[in-house]
């Protein structure tokens, strides 16, 4: 429809019929409400990864009775239109409309949704009323021709003249003398369905505004991370002397072999900065540190240098350069911690002190949660010199990305502006756009989701928290669902911050459950290491606080003691990574398990589906009925399917109504579908 | 905060930190997130009244530990500006912040949240942690003493030089030789925290865009529908001939008088053109009409005239406005039916023959919904010329309001394309914001929403249909919350299209229900004559259309036969114009009735307080507990209250759990809370 119209060139009436007469949101012709997913009015982009399928909808309906119809059209970036039909979902009275895309490539794309009048759903369903009841059929015969041959002219334009002939013929069987049955099969036809859902007129197309969507690179949603400290790996202490003498890069190669072979692909390091001196923290987050301590790698900053220095004990440039090579081969990539934050010897606090809150008694502000005091720690002021601090840090993501890191875990983003991250990821998409952002963010929703919608490309979640079959689902659902537009999930069992409750029994039947449901909910996982071998010590009971935390201390580990989950994380990330189902996020469905200590679901992506059956019980033996939801697997004309359990091989075939027995050594089904036997 | 940033004139770097540079809804330097109401992403403006009060909410947080707040900041139609503060509210975890507005002058307003830094909020959490723990006394004053004196200065621009002094006085109290608990107690003075409200600094204000809000007159709001036919009025049948005689506009005055005796201020009518001969419908909507019947007043034009015309039976234009005078005299509005359509008798189909559809076969197309077939009514088409049809259109409601009428029910809004009434509407918000309409839709919620949104002033709802407790409530919270912003119900109790099924048993009781139920729970409610006598006999059974209906013939009452509700009707509409609670929409709140056939409800404005307790059988006693929340009633401090039934005008004394008894003959309480005793 153009704008404006006017009723010829002698009249002095117009009107604005444009959809956007009232603005990008505003209805046009035929309405289209409702558009889903977008973030924030379109402010932010809704993400996917390339290859990614994900469902857009919208509300279209119209006046009348005439059919209304809808497509989706993306537009890559190089600008190329794709139309995907949508289709109707849900009651009829709710007028909502789907369809699925899936892009291709990487970059700033678009959609938007289009409604449209469909004259071939007018005729047809005046057809079938009509013939059906022997009525008007010289005018049916007479309007089917015609939007037949109109149909034939548009098949032309697209150059298919095989189908324009085609209809063209078709269009001759509507003959008023033949009896209504005999028309309504023509009618009715099966190849005329698709030839009208091709070549069919829209009219009255009807545009909303173009949203954006943007597509990261697979690794931004599918990924399976390991993290260690470099010092621990090969540090060691003299006995004799009681000094230590740090783990390095080099001596953090073995570690990263091994994190390879169990098929980890981020190696994910906490800071590697010089540590400041003044406040030092000691064993276990005390405050009389000795000499021999090394103090928290969060203390960023000293005479050595600030966040764009390595600290000495583990090596050099060339060092760091040829860790990160090593990964390269491995096909890993090696994640660096982002804590912007500095210890009170950081260069910075004598060159930029506006970079720090100056009190009014002339000292500079700590950070501190009254009546709590971090006094190793000067947050940064953001609004004394923004364009000095924002241009800062971005420099200094350069320096680490020109050392070929494309991954960063952001510490405690939630304690800066979001509008800073905002500037910052945005400059990275224009020159960088593989570098990615994890957000450890454990902080109120609104936060976490701000974070997520302006680009945060990862972020850390309640996982950890939530344990009963009925907060999982609910938070795995809400994941996949209304929140994935904007947040992709990364589910940690454990961090050198969090020592969960549910594991500090030790009993390692918690620590398998806990990580298959982690690398099957979420298309990306993590493992801080000492999980593989149990570790539990609490600081104190009531807290969830590691015993001789790994944050203020030396801990190099025996990686081939016994029993550990070396096997079982090898095992997991094989089978993620055969199973396109477990590398995507949006397509969950929960099937239901009579017992409360037994989850069901089930994942798909195209022809690749896997149901997980999981027991939340380390200490007994449950038994379950689970209920398959077979339309749910994409099974139709079969109510059996064929099951091939990844983690041990064993095959079954299953029905609506299943019987399982999970037990703390095998706590879980993680089966294939394989076909409808 | 200024755009762009630079650091200064020697620094080529820069930002755009403006909150709108990632377009209107993004977040800025303190993120505010979902604000509402807000009608599709502000293409249309929400909806008020003159004098409604309405909450508006938001997510407001920021990064970090200071302390966030925020205020609504509301723009009359002549760029005055007006700051309400907002408030906490709900859980702390969710971030939500709600202040409420009551705006004083119809036409186009504006509102924005702003979320802002609170230097005040900040210090105030700090001082009450510090000094409770005896820490930092000396930085705490200093702190404080700064602040104040800011906020000092704040005061003498505001032009509060007494509160700046009151503020430097107080500043000096702020002494840290001085206990901590006695700057506690400074710290947490009334008078402080009222006057740091009032001058305190904000800094990092942080503006949303401007949304926008269109205030019309209160009739939109509230009213009172009564509906007839004027020519029945007064009709009469010649017993020799069988020739009918039709009412008049002149013989229609005592049924508007009487109508506004019983407190209705809106008197609507249907059509009122000449009506077509070409396929005339007959008694109980039959294809063989005679001479002697009338016609349905919706198959509108005849040779005598179409939209602009009076059909010659009722009058002349001299008559219509005696009528529309009268009326006025009695502070009652005339509302005309609007129905856009045209019998195949109306002059436009010669005229205009581009403002139908023609078929394929040559012939104007009728309407029809296959396999029926409406012959004696042809629809628009708004496709063909819309500048000609919207302009002539746009004509045609002007010559009606030129004859006094400001109010039109639009017949069948929903078969017209939504973005004609959008134009139409915002025509005449242009020049005559007066004028309302009101949606004669019956169709599915998206159309509905729509119409609310494009800008109709009231609608048709699914009350009709709505008869149990959980029914009732849920539709009720619905309209008073999320739809409260674009859409007001009018709670009609029949029409000449729909005779429920619930009142198809004649039971006076369940008429009286049905009546006191939509004047209490919509502030605008709308009766069609008949439903007074408790008319109810049904064209065939499963139906729900009247026998005999007066869409299709003469229908002459005695309107002061007995039983009627004559009187109930005069209680009501009265008990409503006493009480600014029962005009109003949006805040209604529903209490606990242990009996399933008992419904309590009261609703608030201010000062005023009306709970309505009514019975839902009209056949049985019914006897139940009452729990009544009383801080929904706004009564703090006391366990009981003062009531005064309006009804009846016995008063009772109520407290948290209250018996009543209601029967066939009195099915309700409408109770004034007076005071807590």
């Amino acid at each position: 429809m153009s704008k404006p119209i006017t009723s010829g060139d002698d009249a002095p009436l117009s009107l604005d019929l444009s959809p956007t007469a009232t603005g990008p949101f505003g209805f046009g012709r035929i309405p289209v409400a409702k558009v889903w997913p977008v973030i924030e009015a379109g402010a932010y982009p809704v993400k996917a990864v390339v290859g990614e399928l994900f469902p857009i909808g919208a509300k279209v309906f119209r006046e009348g009775h005439d059919a209304v119809n809808a497509s989706v059209i993306l537009t890559s970036p190089e600008g190329v239109e794709t139309r995907v039909d949508m289709q109707p979902v849900g009651p009829p009275g709710l007028d909502a409309w789907q369809g699925w895309v899936r892009p291709d490539a990487e970059g700033a794309w678009t959609f938007r949704v289009e409604g449209w009048s469909d004259p071939w759903g007018t005729w047809h369903h005046n057809a079938e009323a009509k013939l059906a009841a022997g009525m008007d059929l010289e005018l049916v015969c007479l309007e089917g021709r015609d939007l037949l041959e109109r149909t034939a002219a548009l098949a032309d334009e697209a150059g298919d003249p095989v189908e324009a002939s085609i209809l063209r013929a078709t269009a001759q069987l509507l003959i008023p003398q033949r009896k209504a049955p005999d028309l309504l099969e023509v009618a009715n036809g099966a190849g005329l369905a698709e030839a009208m859902r091709t070549h069919g007129p829209r009219d009255l197309v009807t545009p909303t505004a173009d949203f954006p969507l943007w597509v990261d690179r697979k690794r931004a949603l599918f990924s399976s991370w390991y993290e260690f400290f470099p010092r621990s790996q090969g540090a060691s202490r003299d006995e004799a002397t009681g000094h230590w003498t740090s783990g390095t890069f080099d001596s953090s190669h073995e570690r990263l072999e091994a994190a390879a072979a169990m098929g980890f692909d981020v190696i994910y390091l906490p800071p590697i900065h010089p540590i400041g001196n003044a406040f030092k923290k000691g064993k276990n987050n005390t405050l009389d540190a000795t000499e021999d301590d090394p103090g928290s790698p969060w203390a960023i900053g000293s005479a050595e240098g600030g966040h764009d220095a390595i600290h000495p004990d583990l090596g050099d440039w060339a060092a760091f350069d040829r860790f990160v090579a090593r990964a390269g081969e491995l096909n890993v990539e090696v994640a660096l911690d982002f804590a912007l934050q500095a210890s009170p010897d950081h260069p910075w606090v004598s060159s930029h002190p506006e970079w720090f809150t100056t009190r009014i008694d002339g000292t500079i502000a700590y950070a501190e949660n009254p009546p709590k005091k971090y006094q190793d720690i000067y947050p940064i002021n953001f609004d004394n010199d923004p364009v000095g601090i924002y241009h800062e840090v971005l420099r200094l993501f350069k320096v680490w990305m020109s050392h070929g890191v494309r991954i960063f875990r952001i510490d405690n983003p939630h304690t800066k502006p979001v509008e800073f991250w905002r500037w910052i990821i945005e400059r990275l998409r224009e020159t960088d756009p593989d570098v990615l952002f994890l957000a450890e963010a454990f902080t109120k929703p609104e936060m976490m989701a701000a974070l997520g919608k302006v680009g945060f490309h990862q972020s850390y979640t309640y996982f950890t928290w939530r344990t009963t079959k009925f907060e999982l689902t609910e938070y795995a659902v809400e994941l996949a669902n209304d929140m994935a537009a904007y947040y992709r999930p990364n589910f940690f069992v454990n961090t050198p911050d969090i020592n969960p409750f549910h594991l500090q029994s030790g009993n390692p039947a918690i620590f398998g459950i806990r990580a298959i449901l982690a690398a099957t909910l979420s298309p990306t996982w993590g493992v801080y290491s000492g999980f593989e071998f149990f570790e539990h010590e609490v600081l104190a009971p009531g807290r969830e606080e590691y015993l001789n935390s790994e944050k203020y201390e030396y801990r190099p580990r025996d990686y081939n003691a016994e029993p550990n989950l070396n096997l079982l994380f090898g095992t997991l990330n094989s089978i993620r990574r055969a199973h396109p189902a477990l590398q995507q996020l949006r397509q969950l469905h929960f099937h239901h398990a009579s017992h409360d200590g037994v989850i069901a679901y089930s994942k798909r992506d195209g022809d690749d589906v896997v149901i997980v059956i999981c027991s939340l019980d380390p200490d007994n033996l449950v038994e379950s009925d689970v209920w398959l939801d077979l339309g749910a697997l994409g099974v139709t004309g079969a109510d059996s399917v064929l099951l091939r359990d990844e983690l041990t091989g064993a095959s079954f075939t299953w029905g609506e109504r299943n019987f399982v027995r999970l037990t703390p050594s095998t706590p879980a089904h993680i089966l294939h579908v394989l076909t409808a036997p």
